[in-house]
């Protein structure tokens, strides 16, 4: 790890940057996948599958015996964990759910909005040795709450052209309305454009590699909505003498181990700490069976000395981190002053693990630094807003002329002549 | 305009295709230009300024004499109606303001939600004829709500190099921080990637032309938020026989008067209303001064006798349009059963020009069937929802045996290790 020390304000920007992005490369590359899928559809998803998962499907659709099976073979520990977990995510996100107010703007003039669920949507799983329940119960219980009606799940088969059980069990649990084993851009295109199994839906959520990333993105041109852009995850704890080291050196781990692009940043006053968390990373890590990857991610992961607690808000702000842990004797006051972070963790007893999986708040997070602009996933993802108004006819005579003068003003006189219409036919009652 | 009667469900996916969209090559020509911007900064806008607006610009930043000379010549009646205006637009994106609320999601798991306003944006008005002031109020009332704290503004300057003076007025009015004489595409990528002059922002909002919209798109790539994708304006009236045909036809021609691409579609149940609005129709368009644009319109514009209320909302939902006028005896039922759509005008006296002026909804909404995902500009879209959570040491040690579960089911070791460090340390104490 990089340890930095007291550094000018002119070096943050630098000090801020993630692992370099050829995103741009990648999208030239997945192309022409797209417009496979969108010209041959089933077709192009069989020979994909073949080609980049090794396995020939027959029927992507994954059947209601399979699912079956698949429950069956989790264990009763994860079930009930998986259980525990859905009931708080649960929780979390109905307390999200949007109430109509009505608002007289004016007198006889009366506006809403009204939250309303995306009818169709769809959720990528991606595959790998180790199976992402936890982000089928991320995406799948606010899709569910929200109302939409159809929630499609695509996620890779393995070699045996299978879904691992603890995916099934997930989706079973939280209201998928259909599973599909086709992984990688091509899922990403079947969502956006349809296939003859696979519906096309509005608006495509969920984390994936960077041909899925890439492909998530050109969709977008195409009118299909997505959830946020991603890049690799990363962490920023930020830490005073009041922070354990052990605490502290395993929540940097926790997020190295999730790639080697995955970035995990230190940002404290306390010189002593940075010297306990090193020796801290190196016997943790000893006990790791990661420890290859978390070494890579590790190499662009930085130790950073501050002088003063403003300093530790302004770099963190600047640097607007997915996750960001603050170990710091005052973290409430500190936590009001966060303007630029996914998801916050606040004090000794609240790791990032927690909202990873439990604690009932949402892990699909803006990396990258787009938590600039962008919220992680959560109720409203699911939803739009629609707007509405209502107008009585002395609400109309009042705001009429004020209506008339503007629309005149821009040069567009139709505009004018649809109230102009009303208000004469108003005043010949 | 086109009069279909009674079409078969089969044929209303192409009832509601809109003008066709050539963006994809429109992306390849823009594409040259973004590039220079990001390499040249000033020196490619002025080029371009020059090329496209014919206009040599010194100085882009629009001083503060220009703004106030400006003010002054904007008409006191107009000054009324403006003011009129931001009263209600103000008033009604006040009240969508996130209140934070703490969920105890489990005991000692407190989690909540906190909408923070993006720090900078930028705001997009095109130039033509006709000064859009109206959408500077749009755009720039709620980012001054958010809290926004760089709210730059870019618009074309005429031949002579100056913006219309109402454009200033409403800028000044409403707490814009800098507004520059620079449009088109390049104006999207100064605001994207940062010049000399132009601050580089987090989220890029406003209408345009087609290299305005494509630019836009492309910026999303490399990371720059925007408010969402654009395409032709359009509105649906849903008529039953209690609505006056004067003012449908009135609606109908306010929307094609916008330009030749955009669309105005009548459904009704009423026979006797289409011959109706049709006779209005001829009447009213020989008083428009915009005649030629809004026939080209109406070229591709229709109306559509339906059956009965229920295919009325059908149609109506799979089209999602971004306008919609319901002139229908029953409209307050009807609303509640709007799935898609931007904003909905409710009753006889209720026309689209007062959401579009005055009302103080928001007239920058999703057009092109992208009602179907996305919300119009309001509150939210200058915010992003940071998520916290505290846990107890109590609440970890209930919730921390589940994190352990799954985080050892997904072969998260240093995930699992983060709660198990704590948990001993608990159990020590």
């Amino acid at each position: 790890m990089e340890i930095v020390k007291y550094p000018a304000r002119e070096q943050w920007q630098q000090l801020t940057t993630r692992a370099i992005s050829n995103q741009q490369e990648v999208i030239e590359k997945i192309r022409p996948v797209l417009a496979a899928v969108r010209k041959e559809k089933d077709q192009a998803l069989r020979a994909y599958t073949s080609q980049f998962d090794g396995v020939n499907i027959k029927s992507f659709r994954v059947s209601e015996e399979e699912i079956r099976q698949g429950c069956l073979n989790v264990s009763s520990q994860l079930k009930g964990a998986i259980n525990e977990a859905v009931r708080n995510i649960r929780k979390f996100h109905e307390n999200q759910k949007h109430t109509v107010k009505k608002v007289e703007t004016a007198p006889g003039v009366v506006c809403w909005q009204r939250s309303t669920a995306i009818e169709k949507v769809g959720l990528y799983i991606p595959g790998g040795s180790a199976p992402l329940f936890s982000t089928v119960l991320m995406l799948a219980i606010p899709a569910s709450i929200a109302g939409c009606k159809e929630i499609v799940l695509c996620t890779p088969p393995d070699k045996q052209g299978n879904i691992h059980p603890a995916i099934l069990f997930a989706a079973h649990l939280t209201g998928i309305t259909s599973i599909f084993k086709v992984g990688g851009a091509q899922a990403i295109a079947a969502m956006a454009y349809g296939t003859e199994t696979i519906p096309a839906v509005d608006k495509i959520f969920g984390p994936g590699n960077s041909f899925v990333t890439a492909a998530k993105q050109l969709v977008t041109l195409d009118g299909t909505a997505i959830d946020m852009p991603a890049g690799p995850s990363e962490v920023e704890v930020m830490a005073d003498a009041s922070a354990n080291a052990g605490f502290v050196a395993s929540d940097l781990l926790s997020q190295a181990e999730h790639g080697p692009d995955s970035q995990a940043i230190l940002v404290t006053d306390s010189e002593k700490l940075i010297a306990e968390v090193q020796t801290q990373i190196a016997k943790q890590l000893e006990l790791l069976p990661r420890a290859e990857t978390t070494k890579k991610a590790l190499e662009h992961s930085r130790l950073i000395l501050l002088k003063d607690q403003q300093e530790m808000l302004d770099f963190t702000n600047l640097y607007a981190p997915e996750h960001l842990i603050l170990s710091v004797r005052n973290y409430a006051d500190v936590a009001e002053k966060i303007n630029n972070a996914g998801s916050v963790f606040l004090g000794n007893y609240t790791p990032e693990s927690a909202g990873d999986y439990a604690s009932g708040t949402n892990h699909t997070l803006p990396t990258y630094g787009y938590a600039r602009a962008y919220s992680g996933v959560n109720l409203d993802s699911f939803c739009k807003k629609i707007t509405f108004q209502e107008i009585s006819e002395e609400g109309l005579q009042k705001l009429g002329p004020v209506i008339e003068v503007m629309a005149e003003a821009e040069e567009l006189e139709a505009h004018k002549m649809a109230v102009s219409m009303r208000l004469s036919t108003l005043n010949k009652q």
